[in-house]
């Protein structure tokens, strides 16, 4: 006879198994599906999404839950068993406060708006897409009622992301790293320091990318034994078990920056995945917490390792005797400071680490102004451009460089943005924390090894996979909740020892 | 309010769904993914399996179809409302033949008897594997029970795998067959006359086989902009709609044969799925008849098509620009004698046009003899091998070379092996019908071209699916029952005129 817990299991395992199933045909789709075969896929997904959704919001599998936690009542709050109850419950209550008409209907809205979305940026009409950004900005609101929230609005669509996190934390956050950061940006500027990237804008062939790009991934410690490496045109990685965690890239013949950082930020995400300890395996708990801790893990690997001197000057004779008619000439050092310029841009996903923050907080800020009801849709270019002037001190041309620019709109994902900021500063607070516990961590990253760093995020970050909330995570691998000073301290130090101040 | 026909399609889709979500992962297994994520990959297919079985055999389901049939009374045959029926009572009954607990039983002795054979192959040890045949040959009998016949106990197994087609048919075709092929072979060996197969012996770079292999798949008509190419080390072809039918081939860089032939084969499979009628879409009659049918288009590409005269006439210029020091010097004349050199040999995946039907009736022999009793398994080495010397005039130095060479006996698959000649026999019925149809089809393969071929294919076999049994399909095609006939005829001309007898 089994437990309650086995009984429940199984069916944890069934929905689990569907819904990786769904993520291969997702990956599949982005890697060898021939475009003609896109309409198939969709109701191939269509049918999986189904299944899973009457399976995980079934009155049977909330018996199943309660029954299994009654059984277990007193088990330690830190057991496999009793944080897949805690998560459980919580996705359990969640799925079932969207009403099924809801869901059609924002499905359907999404499905037309991002078609004229995609239009009005090719073609720089934000008037055309306005009456579909307040259809979006109105089920944002209707869905932050349904999931329900105690301060702020927006803090119900925050929790969907980032379990737990409130608004008003992140605004203090954000707040304080704009002050911090807006000067050190005017500062750069001032002092004029030239930095010289043309060294990484030459022609490189795409084979030889592909190689290297493998042995910088395998050498910040993503296994490759457990992974794959595919092509698509939007980078990604996903996981389908612990041990098939893949990643992505795109390649650019003419930049060596996309396709190369691009593998190490996905070989972090990947790292997570390939972490999670092996008993939390077939439930939704062995994956990454929440998208904010995920960012840190990729932002860590592209950014403060990927990034590193120590790391180029170990590997960047690897990369020459690939590249020698491009790189022979130049420096460990030169190379360094060509991927660490950092200049005011428009565009988000092309925005170097220090600006990086400004483009999300922006978002942040413009994003709880429309849930609010204090910034209609219409204002939202005028917005966007008085923003982007105090934060970056530029005005985009377009809006189509400005507020057509991402995706996210076009979806009901308000709340999603600042989970890339949060991304780094999670980063630097857990890298901070690992190098003063285990000083031998500095020392290999000095040499380009990172076994030491890795084997840190693992036993603190990776194993314990969902179990924890991020909150409770955090606190836990560093001692603190999260703040913004490890990133400013990491921030200040390498931009003033590049830029002289 | 729905009729109970599209009921029963809703269901229908959302079993298909299941059917090519599971298809999906299995392509994945094979292409992209890393070894050690296979044990997370069985159980994601045995939970599709599991579901996709509970559907298709419910009461529910039954009901489903018995109403839609009630409701449909009186609706042409030819109808495709007609034909799902059909199809669907024929599997459901089946389905529901084999009870739960002989499933799972066969299923744990085949899992143990792949590893035992691999083993037994690796080591030629045939006397370790012999248990287990014995019980595959068990299970296969208990099998052909559930299933039921009428007069021979092979006819339940063979009707798996080529609907309504019976043994005693076979067994008179395959007569004849040898009656025509033995004396030729032996006559071809008498004449004595040498071709040269070295040229396609050479050293050729992969990445170029590649670029060629798709040129040559493109040139007999398979749509890329429907497909896709990928690398395996067990090639097939897979369907995940009509749309997205995928071939997949292994490289050889010192022998030029196995690719392309492969891509060629798969391609004919691929085209049959891809030329499916889009009313069929999601339904199981969207794709190849039988496996002897299927096998008929595969080998056509490959052979009569890909081995032909007149194709190597076209397009064997572009393979000299490929590879400019392997075949600068040669003529297509050479070529096409080369790719069509017959030698009797040991291992059926590796024979020629000729000589390859001799390998399947000496199989279809022997598994009726052990299904029947007349052969015990310990008895199996002798038998190959004496139908060996009578069919090909060899014998097997080892049973790794003789019968333990595939993976059929390792499996539940009695009943599989005749589909494969019975494949070459249907393609030059089909072949000969076509030409004799429209004379443009030979004008044009004698320009290396496909399209009326394909288009006449396209309309009297790809377009119908699973609509008609083979029975059913060869007669409206033909005009004729399967006969031998065509095939003797197209293989005496060939072999005649390159071996001057």
């Amino acid at each position: 006879m089994p437990t309650k817990y086995e009984t429940l299991l199984e069916k944890v395992y069934e929905i689990n198994d569907l819904g990786k199933a769904q993520a291969i045909l997702s990956w599949d789709r982005e890697v060898d599906m021939p475009a003609a075969g896109a309409a198939a896929r969709i109701q191939q997904m269509t049918t999986l999404s189904r299944l899973i959704h009457e399976l995980s919001t079934s009155d049977e599998f909330g018996e199943m839950i309660e029954n299994a936690a009654a059984e277990l009542d007193g088990a330690d709050y830190d057991s496999n068993e009793s944080s897949l109850i805690r998560h459980l419950r919580r996705s359990y209550e969640d799925a079932r406060k969207l009403p099924s008409e809801f869901v059609v209907r924002a499905s359907e809205v999404t499905g037309k708006a991002h078609g004229h979305w995609v239009k009005a940026r090719a073609e720089n009409d934000f008037a055309s897409y306005e009456p579909w950004l307040a259809q979006i900005v109105e089920l944002s609101q209707e869905q932050a009622e349904y999931y329900g929230y105690e301060d702020e609005k927006y803090d119900a669509l925050l929790d969907k992301y980032e379990r737990d996190m409130k608004t008003a934390e992140v605004r203090a956050i954000f707040d304080a790293v704009k002050a911090e950061l807006v000067p050190l940006r005017e500062a750069i500027e001032e002092q004029g320091t030239a930095v010289d990237d043309s060294l990484v804008h030459q022609h490189f062939d795409i084979d030889k990318q592909k190689q290297f790009a493998r042995y910088a991934a395998a050498a910040i410690g993503y296994d490759f034994n457990r992974g794959h490496l595919g092509t698509v045109v939007h980078p990604f990685a996903t996981s389908f078990s612990r041990d098939d965690a893949r990643i992505t890239t795109r390649w650019n013949p003419d930049f060596l920056n996309p396709a190369l950082f691009g593998a190490l930020h996905e070989s972090g995400h990947a790292m997570y995945e390939q972490g999670t300890h092996p008993d939390l395996a077939r439930t939704p708990l062995a994956r990454g917490t929440s998208l904010g801790i995920h960012e840190s893990q990729s932002r860590m690997m592209e950014n403060m390792v990927g990034r590193s001197r120590g790391f180029w000057q170990t590997h960047f004779p690897v990369l020459q005797a690939f590249f020698p008619e491009q790189l022979g000439q130049r420096t460990a050092e030169d190379f360094y400071r060509a991927i660490n310029k950092t200049k005011p841009s428009l565009i988000r996903v092309e925005a170097d680490e220090l600006t990086y923050n400004f483009h999300i907080i922006l978002r942040f800020e413009l994003e709880q102004a429309m849930l609010n009801g204090d910034l209609a849709p219409k204002d939202l270019p005028t917005a966007w451009n008085d923003k982007m002037l105090a934060l970056l001190g530029i005005t985009p041309p377009t809006d189509s460089e400005g507020c057509l620019q991402d995706v996210h709109w076009s979806k009901i994902y308000f709340g999603y943005f600042p989970t890339y900021a949060l991304g780094n500063l999670y980063a630097a607070q857990l890298f901070e924390t690992a190098v003063s516990q285990n000083p031998a961590i500095a020392d290999e990253l000095a040499q380009g090894q990172t076994t030491a760093l890795a084997s840190w995020m693992r036993e603190h970050v990776h194993q314990h996979g969902r179990k924890f909330t991020p909150r409770e995570l955090i606190q836990r691998a560093t001692g603190q909740p999260l703040s913004h000073a490890a990133f400013i301290r990491y921030t200040k130090a390498k931009f003033s020892d590049i830029y002289e101040l």
